[in-house]
């Protein structure tokens, strides 16, 4: 029997990874992946669609926000800006930051919920390492559901669903393997499509909460510095 | 000398026009338009330049938003579903309704906005006659603005104003009188791109506005019924 149909916003990343696994115990899926001209964005849409076919999506998108990369202002599409070496111990927004793109993002996945008649909507945001990316925050996320609540039809009933908003990388590794994610078929580096970097922030952070969860990351590295 | 730069969100249409007349009182403009696979976007787009360089635009951006037909769920953007022929006395949603549009705009806009670093979007929602869209109630851009707060950058300060969003549309055309906002240049109607048709929703609302403040609209129409 067809379950409750869920929006899950995939990058094709990890984070995406876990969250889809989080929302596929309870729901049909209905996958959404938004190409916004990040550098990266080939290996992530396969990325996605191994993911989307792992878990026999219902339904799948994919947007494009080229408007994001016309707009400017990131290291992640704009060619101009490179992409920083990762120093895990700054503070602050990085050159990396797409300017509102969560928001952009989540009106793209109410407008569809509202035409499939979904009533959640899943994204795989995180707080704690995220390293200051402003939209990316639980507190976003509550203040983006009240909009929701003003900008639908009465009779939408739609919750936005961050399930590993408070975890650590390692963390989500952790829950990963215990929901039998498919992290073999994932893609985080922000530079590289074939092998990932191993120094860009991304890789970084994927590579600290491998290590810190114990586990042997599946994908290959061009380097795998150790980041503790 | 160079003044704050307003984003404006410009259709093309009369309320878009007057909004943009508030706007230019007090700065310079970075005006968008989004096109979203509407059936009379070519004629708005038309409308949205003539404005534009009416009004000596700084920066104009016109962004494709085609995921909002992809989605469909509406008759603007959705040619199976009929423009229902207007009949002012009805509620509820009508079939124009295109699912969270507005949020979709104004999550364009703030993006652009922290790009370009200004701190004002105008919008022309309007509350009365939008017929029971609910993204266009001033409530919607209250919680919207919460949003802006927890998912921009600490630094970014940006305000979203709706000058006509408690106005008749009479009271819209004697501002638009006023401020000398060039209502000829302007476009409405939902259905054609040559001569308006008089008898969709859009075109009904603009001819009752005109009647009511006792102006003739400048517009050709195919049959220009009275609407009181």
């Amino acid at each position: 029997m067809a379950r409750d149909l869920a929006i899950v916003l995939a990058s094709g990343g990890m984070d995406s990874c876990v969250t889809t696994a989080f929302a596929a115990r309870d729901h049909d899926l209905a996958m959404l992946h938004l190409n916004y001209g990040q550098r990266t964005e080939r290996r992530e849409l396969q990325a996605f669609h191994a993911i989307a076919d792992h878990y026999h999506a219902r339904e799948r998108m994919v947007v494009s926000m080229e408007h994001l990369a016309q707009i400017g202002g990131s290291s992640l599409t704009d060619p101009d800006i490179p992409v920083t070496r990762a120093d895990l111990r700054t503070t602050g927004i990085p050159t990396s930051y797409v300017p509102f793109r969560n928001a952009n993002f989540l009106s793209v996945a109410v407008s569809w919920a509202e035409v499939l008649g979904a009533h959640t909507i899943y994204v795989g945001a995180v707080e704690e390492d995220s390293s200051g990316y402003p939209d990316c925050r639980r507190s976003f996320y509550d203040a983006f559901e009240a909009v929701i609540r003003e900008g639908t039809k009465p009779s939408t009933r739609l919750s936005v669903v961050t399930p590993v908003v408070t975890c650590t990388k390692a963390e989500r590794v952790t829950h990963a393997i215990a929901l039998g994610a498919p992290l073999r078929l994932t893609w985080s580096c922000y530079v590289s499509e074939d092998v990932a970097c191993g120094v860009c922030d991304s890789c970084a952070l994927r590579l600290r909460g491998f290590y810190q969860a114990g586990v042997e990351d599946p994908l290959p590295y061009a380097t795998r510095p150790v980041y503790t």
